[in-house]
């Protein structure tokens, strides 16, 4: 017989979902009312302003999908993709493989830029590639890589991108709340996002955000959106700003308290405070595990504060650290993916994560964790490394 | 500036989402760990081991989609059908609808069954319509019509498709945990579900199950799957059986909590006191709304305990009922979906909300608002008829 789960209470300092605060987890579990509620209806219209406010758009058409950052990925591209579409995927990490994928499952062909992992997207690269096809109708590219930490020129992508007389789709998934996403300032078309990074909502929802220009395109598609759950036509009929909302879907009502609450939280810090404060102790962290002797993956200025990829020093064997890190610290931080898979860890200082308290502990826990293991690192100095940025 | 939300305390008797139990709010509102936390790979199994048993099946490829109902029928067709095959669907209210968009977006033909909406699927006629088209690979219907109220004979319709060498896609979203669904002994080859209905957890889930011979043509494929989030293929790579969990999305960690609290609470009372449960308070509800006046939609062989269509009687304004219910007790009850708009009500019994202080809050709450609003109606026995049948 199973019986009631009890989760151990970790820090969270990985990739994502990185740790969720009280506040947002007590409006979680607050009590289920209909999805077609009139004081729901009011909630959802909150929510959109607050997204408008987390991406710093105006755009009508924000709001948050139901289901994981993956379905927003994929909902942004079955809405702007036809069948034959040519579009230009900047792929730097896991993620732009991830949108070659969805674009080939459109029936559309992807035009691959390709950039060493760890590194930023080359923007001469995007010129060239949309030199060489100028009849392409989309540019795809990842504004903060999960993978690798890295972050992209986001506004000269956009502009290439509309230059060229394409779209832009931005990854933002990573990156809404931990540093400036401008999605009007960029002109970009359609962003997506994910609640479970620097929002530090739980994991499960998606928002988006669509520009007139990809408006137009859907509502000019000749084939339907190959999605019925992700439909945006069908989706704006329950989230649009008609009076009356038509019943699409159920929409996850507990998770869309619990993304409000995050939100409330975001506009109350002010969106400015919360990237200077992952600047803040990024500096810190990045100090000390400098000071520590280990090296950072990502050269200084393609860095993402929020997402720290360190190399494994030599004499340390990456499941056991993350392993011991978790038994006796609770501290869970990311393995490699994809590329470098064994080669770096990723530590995450994401939103409720990212405090002086979470640098200091991860910090502590490392040192002595790599220590006790014989790995080669400088014992004992990286916490004042770190107390000396503050 | 948006401030905390504070949803007001409902009792929730519509098509769902139900009311969610205390107990269950509160497993949501557990810290969040990672995804790949091996804690939570512990959790995973189990959900699956009692999703199995919710099910009534030993399919190993049983498990929930990170998104809700509407993606899990989705998940259902995107992967069992490819471009040009012919799907028999049977359309007795709007879901059967819904399974005709997802054929045709999945670029196949659907063969149309239709049936008046509140009844059941007729069956002679899917047998007729398989007659007819022997080349259909595939039959989909819906167990519990959640815009009607009504049951069909799934085992048959299982049973048919089977004898037809096509497989079968059965709506279960309604159905299970409120009435018998028997995935293994009907022979059915894939049914999805929600979290939102007689699961009473909260909306934003769909568990699916899919049998050995799903998984061949899963395998066998020779169109990749049109969704990349809904990949089973790639999906089975996180929930899959080996020691080592594939990142493919990030779960909706504390939607997983509820889940599960939710199905040891199934567990726990037992899949046959449940429909039992569900059977009792249906009798005593039917009993009081007959005793006023109000006459059920459904013939009664057909009609779902957990989910019950009444007549809005003459007198009675729609919306007008509704809003007052809402207004006076915090009382939501459904309004009729597609050809059943303003005609007739939906009253949910599901899950925790299944209850006998419900039937008699409801019993209580509609005497009173359509007494009050000149309706016709006999006031004032219906409670005392309910009671009658416990």
């Amino acid at each position: 017989m199973a019986t009631s789960f009890h989760p151990p209470q970790r820090t969270l300092m990985g990739p994502g979902p990185s740790d969720v605060s009280p506040q947002v987890l007590e409006a979680l579990g607050r009590p289920t009312i209909g999805h077609l509620d009139p004081e729901f209806v009011g909630l959802m219209d909150e929510i959109k302003a607050l997204l408008q406010y987390a991406f710093k758009t105006n755009n009508q058409l924000t709001l948050p999908v139901s289901a994981p950052g993956s379905a927003g990925m994929e909902a942004t591209f079955v809405n702007l993709v036809s069948p034959g579409d040519k579009v230009i995927v900047c792929q730097n990490g896991v993620f732009g493989g991830r949108m070659k994928e969805n674009v080939e499952r459109c029936g559309a062909m992807a035009v691959m830029v390709q950039d060493e992992w760890g590194t930023a997207v080359d923007v001469q690269k995007v010129r060239d590639a949309f030199r060489q096809n100028p009849d392409a109708k989309l540019l795809a590219f990842v504004h903060a890589e999960t993978s690798t930490g890295v972050v992209s020129d986001a506004a000269q992508l956009c502009k290439i991108a509309t230059e060229n007389g394409a779209l832009s789709i931005v990854d933002a998934v990573t990156s809404v709340g931990g540093i400036e996403v401008d999605v009007d300032g960029w002109g970009a078309d359609a962003v997506y996002s994910g609640t479970q990074k620097c929002l530090s909502c739980v994991p499960g929802i998606s928002p988006v955000t669509f520009g007139p220009r990809a408006l137009e395109v859907m509502n000019n598609r000749e084939h339907k959106v190959q999605s019925w759950f992700l439909d945006m036509q069908l989706v704006m009929g329950y989230w649009g700003s008609e009076a009356k909302r038509t019943y699409h879907h159920t929409a996850p009502v507990n998770a869309m308290y619990a993304l409000h609450e995050s939100l409330v939280m975001l506009q109350n810090e002010g969106l400015e405070n919360a990237w200077q404060r992952h600047q803040q102790h990024h500096r810190a962290l990045v100090a000390g595990l400098e000071a520590m002797g280990l090296n950072m993956l990502v050269a200084k200025a393609d860095r993402l504060p929020q997402l720290n990829l360190v190399s494994i020093p030599e004499g340390a064997d990456d499941g056991a650290v993350r392993a011991a890190l978790l038994a006796q610290y609770d501290l869970e931080i990311g393995a490699g993916l994809g590329a470098l898979a064994g080669k770096a860890w990723r530590i995450g200082l994401m939103g409720h994560a990212c405090s002086q308290k979470n640098v200091l502990l991860c910090l502590t826990a490392l040192n002595n964790v790599l220590t006790a293991m014989g790995a080669k690192i400088t014992s004992g100095v990286a916490v004042d490394a770190a107390l000396d940025c503050y």
